[in-house]
């Protein structure tokens, strides 16, 4: 995979985060999902097509979206609901149309699909494709969230 | 949302999962889905775009995906481990691709991302976009899977 299409996400999630949420996420170390990880309680997925094929999840501890969506309008939530997966979908989507307007300037065009919310406890996401798997993790001061990219080679 | 989207995923679902898993399901009547409903224990989702934006998920019960890879390999299965989740994920690939062969054909010209697959007992699967989601249900004699198509307007 071109690591060209890593960092753009990375990007792109700090500020989308920074921005909406006026929460600063701390960027951990990125590795090689090679294991399924239940990785948290609500996550967004979305397609990616063009130059290259293939998909993103975001995916938040309960905790974590909680402070985010509080972040976000103002008052807090005590449970992950309807409000707070249409929250995961369209934060799913500015990341990803964050990242895309990123490596479009390096020359790399993306299309998206529409976003999808997972909820339920201890879920795990598998990215089908014939690349690697690139996880990158994030922290906050209320809990973690997790992105994860994966591009058919 | 063009109803000409929905017939083309309903055809291709009973045509791949009769011809890869000698399984002949029987489809359900379409309906709206306003709720979330916990649709099955393990999921594919992708992404789509092109002349419309959208997601397609495909949900199965325990029971239906295992005699869905029983079909499929020729041998059963007694949990939904990794060869599960990546049948789950081709299959999500082969009848996107057949309803976009379909669709084509009808002068509509979609692209797709590549799966990602869910497993969890219970999990919610909601498709954020900006027009309607159709369920499509399937019955099969080990059990139910339904097809979600949700396309924005």
């Amino acid at each position: 995979m071109d690591v060209r299409l890593i960092n753009p996400f990375l990007e792109a999630a700090v500020n989308v985060i920074k921005t909406m949420a006026r929460i600063e996420p701390k960027a951990g170390r990125p590795f090689l999902k090679n294991d399924f990880v239940a990785s948290g309680d609500v996550s967004g997925v979305i397609g990616i097509t063009g130059q290259v094929q293939g998909s993103m999840s975001i995916s938040f501890t309960g905790p974590c979206i909680k402070a985010v969506v509080a972040g976000l309008f103002g008052s807090s939530v005590n449970e992950i609901n309807d409000e707070v997966r249409d929250a995961v979908g369209e934060l799913t989507n500015m990341i990803c149309g964050d990242a895309r307007r990123r490596l479009e300037s390096d020359g790399i065009s993306l299309s998206a699909g529409t976003p999808t919310v997972i909820s339920g406890e201890k879920h795990v996401i598998t990215h089908i494709n014939k690349g690697p798997c690139i996880a990158l993790p994030f922290e906050t001061s209320d809990g973690t969230f997790v992105i994860e990219v994966a591009f058919n080679d």
